[in-house]
């Protein structure tokens, strides 16, 4: 494995080979498997799950690792092509990226989307900047528009939690929130719920569709495991015999790049708030998933995530596992 | 060994057999005694002797840690209970703290006192709010009113100086200093030396007296190894034949969260500052501890720090030895 | 080895053998050549390279190494001797150099240049402070005026490229940058062209002299390798024949610490931007070094950086492996 970017580059067979190692990682460490080996992190976004993880699965293995984002360059890390460096960034992503890899076996690299351009996002403009630039093994730790990592675990949640291997109901919703998120998880998350063959369902209000290039593609992958995808602004007709609902917030798409206007659609919808009342037609122990940071009270109550539908911490937790599983197949 | 948190949690034989379990860690490396195993550290306060000592620790065991702080978490983590998470914070530490402890074998968590409320700080809420969400072995790095590591490294120190295994003459006194710094170092430390069976005396100016409950249970804990606490404003009745005088700044008790008042008269005591008169009737060899940082010229004079009375950097590194103490009996 | 500090306190010969531990471990790794052992990391100024490279080097080796900086400490750390600390530092250097050292087998520590007075950064007075504080071994990360870890690694380059082992065309040059930046670079660089045996050229403006004291030195180097030193303000001079031209920008030493007269004399140096018509009678195969971090179109050209001519990663890279050749003489 040279460079782990997108779930769908992979079967469904290579996915259970990869988990099927997380498993087994997870249960017979492996302490020396990585000795002497390095993963460079860079984080050109914030980062605590993705942070801890990956350097306690790096030393579970045996290997080091080492963090760096831009505030330890001298006035930051330039991404501009091109550019008369004449401001406050001493330094490129040109040479940063390239060194850094240099230094190590595997890099990880995150990037956050813009939110300027939609189309600019889609294509993962930023981050396909740095990749080109890498030679080594590289994990995508959350691009624009990919989460790969975030699937991974969350497929292993699905199996944790008795999900068939293939098939059930699964909701994607969209929730409340004060600011614009990226769209990478659902983007992400819809892909993986459709190569599990599930019927999934894409609930969110008018203005907050997922861009067409995401949904087509989410088709075509549940066409080939026998699942559906389909969207609705119905909560009720949505969660209709649900076993799963995955709770994320998003920017709208109809006024991608636009603060105000994403801001004043959103404050029409602050009673997207995951709450028991929402479980009425689900199955009775649909689950409640979340990829983290979750702002209580605002995308989901506390007694949802208090109580026993919540699997936040097993998702969070299949993070490290899942990482072993993609730096073993990489490195060992 | 699951929950380091309070020393006197634990009986003297305990404490020495840990101790003995330090020095065998300090004269004969164990480099491979933790291989495989994590140990996270959650900052929510800043550190410097914590956070190096820790590591250090873990990696001279043959293991790996990792640090988290707020500011790694997208705009902080929240700590209030039952909160609508509309503000800044992106994260809620019920849900940061178990994920974090879900990458690890065990955990350490910071959290200084806020200094508003006493009655809050000797309850140590916010450090017990979190210590609520772990089970993992959790080690306090120091909260608001413990700092278990730094009395177990001074134990030690006092050991390695060739103070008897009990009695001795301990003043614990208060020092000036620009800010109304934390109780947990005083609260903890005469605890420390009442539980060796020290004479114990707490030399402080009005209106900074320790808290009644800190007081009683230094008592107590003297009286069951035969030493006494005492505290006075007498500076010369205090040194009378100390042996060891640990100076630390702290808060204005009678004034506690009132940072005018409690400014206003620590201002009146800025002459607390150690310097070498204090020692006349003390002991030839009295020793000067402190647990660091320390304000040079305002706590104390260069000449005490950079002399041979002084044995503080001895206790810092007794941090590392006594933690390793700590992490092998959680961990090994 | 127990004080890394001036590439000139060591013989050809020593340096020789180091850069053969180095292409050794690089080729043939020692994953446990280190265990147990920790290397501490101070950096008093910031860092991407090296706080990188001695992570990783240290990784490979199966040591371990933590990370300090003043910001880690409570409201940053003292350097000025005998001062009443009434301001905003909670410690001084003089407990923290020797407590940070107590928890490791070696130590790096990185501070820049102060820029203020020409005397004090040439007696490198600030690092020095910390290096007499020191009983462990040393590593110097980059001072006022030293710059060896640099320097070991530029000489690896210089082999790696086929450069001979002793002569060779080297010109230094300065840049232009927007900011005046330290000695450190060019000092060190022009000493370790001279130990090469290379006929050294130093290319810059009027105002940007190297100080006297590192040019005699350098001198004396070359004269004892059989190479020489020599300055000039004539760009086809300087490049006619050369093999290697090494740009860096630094401070007028005619406007030492005045920003002001430095950026109004810098400012007619914006044309000091290496390009391909600089090359016009150097040699056809004429290399382009540079330490990094670099600005882009205002030091040197993208096409220059992105052309063959460019071996600025590859410096960065050895940096890594001439690390771990030092960490290795210090420790194993």
């Amino acid at each position: 494995m040279k460079d782990f970017h997108d779930l769908a580059d992979y079967s469904v067979a290579e996915i259970q080979a990869l988990l099927d190692l997380a498993a087994r990682l997870q249960h017979n460490p492996e302490p020396r498997a990585l000795e002497g080996k390095i993963l460079a992190l860079l984080f050109m976004s914030p980062s605590l799950r993705t942070l801890a993880s990956f350097q306690a699965a790096m030393s579970r293995l045996g290997g080091g690792a080492f963090v760096i984002s831009p505030n330890m360059s001298i006035h930051g890390i330039e991404t501009r092509p091109g550019i008369v460096m004449d401001g406050m960034a001493a330094e490129h992503i040109r040479e940063a990226v390239p060194v850094i890899a240099s230094y190590a076996d595997a890099i990880g690299i995150r990037a956050f989307a813009e939110r300027r351009n939609l189309d600019d996002d889609l294509a993962d403009l930023e981050y396909n900047a740095m990749r080109d630039l890498v030679e080594i093994p590289l994990i995508n730790m959350e691009s624009a528009i990919q989460h790969p990592c975030q699937s991974l675990a969350d497929w292993k949640t699905l199996d944790d939690i008795g999900m068939p291997k293939n098939g059930g109901r699964f909701v994607l919703s969209w929730a409340s929130h004060p600011n614009p998120l990226p769209l990478a998880v659902p983007a992400t998350t819809v892909k993986m719920a459709a190569m599990r063959g599930m019927d999934v369902t894409v609930l969110r209000p008018e203005g907050f569709e997922l861009p067409d290039a995401i949904m087509q593609q989410a088709r075509d992958l549940a066409a080939a495991s026998g699942g559906s995808v389909r969207e609705t602004t119905d909560r009720d007709d949505a969660m209709n015999g649900a076993q799963v609902i995955y709770a994320k917030s998003w920017s709208s798409t109809r006024h991608y790049g636009d603060k105000k206007a994403d801001g004043d659609l959103r404050r029409q919808h602050e009673d997207w708030c995951v709450d028991e009342p929402w479980f009425a037609n689900a199955a009775d122990d649909c689950r409640f998933m979340h990829c983290l940071p979750v702002r209580r009270g605002i995308v989901v109550a506390d007694r949802i995530l208090d109580g026993p539908r919540s699997v936040v911490i097993q998702e969070a937790q299949n993070r490290m596992f899942a990482q072993m599983a993609v730096l073993h197949a990489m490195l060992a």
